[in-house]
């Protein structure tokens, strides 16, 4: 089966099961059950099996999986194995704590650049990290080979400087404002929005309590 | 149908129908027709249409829909019409900026406590919001009547204070930790994980590339 073909939620969880076989690795472990990895990722042993099953054969019946390989198979996979810059357009609030934030599974994930207008940060190195002018984004994106951004610019602002991402030849976009971008098809938009995870929490919080009252009680 | 039975992927498209609608209404519209919802919030009509019809009938066929009725119906499902306290729990890099972060689509949700260790910010007030010491945890979790926390501590002590959490009466936890957190069946867990959103963006890029080289030349 192609690699093309499997679900986005199966997708989703690879990062997962690559962290996990990682902390194992650290720790000198060489064989994983289905079952431990079910409890340590907590995703059911079933989804695991199927999710595995897009890749072929990964371990044997009843013998559990052999760790560093499967490591070793996600990390290509995920393409852990080589170094990927990241850019970060808009160092406000959340983008500065992002710039912060330890990508932390990951030995390769970098964010190696950041744009903003504002004068008293552009041509200083904040957290490590250059913070460019947005007249430099074309020129840096390609000298760094830069595909993917991370967009925290504010809301009033995100399509435009999608359109100059995309210019500048960036293939995926994080984005983190509640703007709904357009792209290209051939560029993948991934949305983080913090507003809307809250209202869906909250309403299968208040969809669970209509379906099972007796859990206000515990 | 019960609302119960809809799938989390409708569940997380009500926010982005709401938002717009509210957009229209502000705006003085009246009527919009499936079209205009579907280019604005990017999701083809087919979608839109299954999505609302877990919810009966939101609108006539060859009419479109009423803009104030359907957005007040959406207010009601997602709860946004009363007030939802929130509690924010580890006011590092991250915290701080989910405390500046305006929670801009929705009237009514409100970060109305944090919490942290660091007594260098415990005591005060931390852009409108009070941040309290881990010891008032339980008491004001009680008396502010808050049943969602926002998870923004270090990894190693997610476990802990999602325990205190659950003690403290917490049904709904929006984790923004790396860490994979245990609760009791009765309460949700939404993973907010940023490696995992940009690892899952780079394995989608990949995966498409090999799918169709010639994106590359766009």
């Amino acid at each position: 089966m192609k690699e093309n073909s499997i679900p986005k939620a199966t997708a989703k969880r690879l990062p997962l099961y690559y962290r996990y076989l990682r902390i194992l690795n650290d720790a000198g472990k060489t064989k994983v059950s289905s079952t431990e990895l079910s409890e340590a990722v907590q995703v059911d042993s079933a989804t695991i099996r199927r999710d595995f099953s897009y890749f072929g054969e990964l371990g044997k019946r009843g013998y559990g999986y052999d760790v560093e390989s499967l490591m070793q198979f996600f990390a290509k996979t995920l393409s852990d194995d080589e170094m990927t810059n990241v850019a970060l357009v808009g160092v406000g609030n959340l983008g500065s704590a992002l710039l912060k934030y330890k990508f932390h599974q990951s030995n390769s994930i970098r964010v190696s650049a950041a744009f903003d207008v504002n004068s008293d940060i552009v041509g200083r190195i904040v957290d490590g990290i250059p913070v460019y002018p947005m007249s430099d984004m074309v020129e840096q994106i390609a000298i760094q080979r830069i595909e993917i951004a991370i967009l925290t610019v504010p809301a009033s602002n995100a399509q435009d400087v999608v359109n100059d991402l995309v210019d500048s030849g960036i293939k995926g976009i994080l984005n983190f404002t509640p703007a709904r971008i357009s792209a290209p098809a051939n560029v993948l938009i991934q949305n983080v929005d913090l507003t809307n995870e809250l209202q869906t929490l909250i309403y299968f919080l208040h969809s669970n309590e209509s379906l099972n009252p007796s859990s206000e009680e515990e």
